[in-house]
């Protein structure tokens, strides 16, 4: 597996989203979200910028990438590289670069693009081609990154197998007497020796009474007999976040814990016998929410069923409760995605447990693959 | 030392903040920037706002921090509590707040709002409060955080001296024959067991020839005898991030690696040496380069002397090369800030020396205290 996408697929992503501009009558789209920018040209940067129009695609980026930079654009035919000098702001550079269409519309990611460099933006513009319009846009390139192309798969494939490698390490360790920010130290540790190049965000280990609060995240708390510990914690491989949560019990299980386990386990089994090309992702969340109502954990279920997996740890599809607002984004191939239902109950603790899955052409599949739970 | 500013200093940075009010005009001021909202209310939270009037501060959150936020309103007199209901878009809270000063300015923080968020605002702010205009305002709550009170002068002495602990365990093994992603999981855990929340950066561990990159990070190159490693690393502690770097060598020294270490650990001595209130910070570089000049290492210094240090790991001060563009904001007590020169030979190797330092009312000290260099 390369360290980054093959110029192939990255040039497949260049003419999907020409095929997005031309359908919201764009004659340029200014790109200058790190993960979008990512995407489309290989570079993990943290000062990068693209600019797409019909016939050019430009990487703008700085000095400190220089030789990657030159790498990535030596196998992508057409496209072209601009190092900002120091002397120039890097937002002039974006202009100049958008100034080539002249009379016409150029988007921009309003979602990631702040006031202040907008207005920046805008008076450059006015100065070199009055003309082009500058227009908000959304989610163009979002979209695209949706469905995992075949390169993706096979990395979130390895990241999950690494993921639940180190999750098997890490879990079944007797964990009593240490604190919650000791173990996740343990648990970083390990996803470095697994290979990860981070990890995916601030691990949680909530023991106790903490681990009714869903976001906690490692404190000074002693791990004790008779606690529920949630464990949940992610790395970065080749850009992209793979998570997962197991809980587990300091000693033997309680009747009430193990139960609870046991109930959260068949609520995933539940939503994941929903994941079907063609259905609402919202779908999901239904069949978790059924199971684990039937349970008599719905009101203790306080969130959502999972979140898409990608450049980003939360990326869509959002696999929630049906919202009018929230469109039912019909599952397909390609769909990389958590299921991680869990129950919290005030003052004497909770669970959760999450996988990661895919949505393939032959159907769904577990990417990560570790016991549910372990009860003693 | 508490986990939290005290009360009283809390509502002192609130006063400071009335008077930047008063000075811009505006009646108003929504803080949006998650930092600027922990420094104002206590809260680190990952949804989160603060709006403050000439008469009125409101702080908004959501359920998750319902506990968490009402203590520290309890001890805040005169400080209201919203927490927005799942039902209502975060947004609305915040014109909810904004509309009570009527037909008034109401200042925005143009470097942290997007243009989408912007639109949505300004649509809901139109239906609420007609007389109401929003204007981009810049910097007011940074300011402030420039000069640290002496609660937060007290927490940086605290990580500094963690940091430092972490250090000397860390930087005196042997690491010969690891990776530098192991030795990036060394140094995590080690940040984690002297009691810091989480890295407050990506380490780096740049080895042999990475280590003429500067903002390399960690990957797979094992440590070999004759290396130099660069390690660059830091921690959350009470919110608040300090760190070090150090460069050593695998095995002995060569004469070229110890003479280097010597040189750029005279320079950062020359840097601190002009640490004087009142003085400009680009002094600071300047002390530091004339020294890295005159030991040759002039063109081989291609950044900047040092960064602020506070809630976020890079804050003004920016102790830099004078710019036109570049206020030279004169040195105060209260500053705390990095200074770290380094010398760069592509395909040789490179070095860095980092400590944190700051300007107390008595003169400048040194916050961290580890030795400069092993050189066996």
């Amino acid at each position: 597996m390369t360290l980054v996408a093959p110029a192939h697929l990255r040039l497949a992503r260049h003419a999907r989203l020409r095929e997005q501009l031309r359908g919201a009558g764009l004659d340029a789209l200014l790109i200058t979200s790190l993960p979008n920018v990512a995407y489309l040209s290989g570079l993990f940067a943290s000062a990068a910028a693209v600019v797409v129009t019909r016939d050019r695609f430009t990487l703008i980026t700085d000095g400190r990438y220089l030789g990657i930079a030159q790498g990535l654009v030596a196998d992508m035919p057409g496209v072209e590289l601009v190092i900002t000098p120091a002397t120039i702001a890097f937002d002039q550079a974006l202009a100049e670069a958008l100034c080539v269409i002249g009379n016409g519309r150029a988007g921009f990611e309003s979602a990631h693009f702040t006031v202040k460099r907008f207005g920046d933006l805008q008076a450059r513009l006015t100065k070199l081609a009055p003309g082009c319009e500058l227009e908000g846009s959304e989610g163009l390139v979002e979209r695209l990154r949706i469905l995992k192309d075949e390169w993706e798969l096979e990395v979130f494939s390895e990241a999950a197998a690494r993921l639940s490698d180190a999750a098997k390490c890490i879990i079944p360790k007797a964990l009593a007497g240490m604190r919650e920010r000791e173990v996740a130290a343990v648990i970083e540790a390990e996803l470095r020796r697994v290979g990860f190049d981070k990890p995916a965000f601030d691990t949680i280990v909530a023991s106790g009474p903490n681990s009714a609060v869903p976001h906690y995240r490692a404190g000074d708390r002693v791990l004790t007999a008779g606690d529920l510990v949630v464990l949940d914690f992610g790395g970065v491989f080749r850009g992209y976040a793979v998570d997962l949560t197991r809980t587990i019990t300091v000693g033997p299980a309680s009747a009430r814990q193990r139960r609870l386990l046991e109930d959260i386990a068949a609520a995933q089994d539940a939503g994941f016998a929903m994941v079907r090309e063609g259905q609402p992702a919202t779908d999901i969340d239904r069949g978790t929410r059924e199971s684990m109502t039937a349970a008599g954990l719905g009101d203790a279920f306080g969130h959502g069923t999972g979140h898409g997996l990608g450049l980003e740890v939360h990326e869509r599809p959002r696999i929630a409760q049906f919202r009018a607002e929230l469109v039912g984004e019909p599952l397909q191939p390609g769909m990389v995605f958590t299921i991680e239902p869990g129950a919290y109950f005030p003052d004497w603790g909770g669970a959760r447990i999450e996988d990661d899955a895919a949505l393939t052409t032959s159907g769904a599949i577990w990417l990560t693959d570790v016991p549910r739970f372990w009860t003693h």
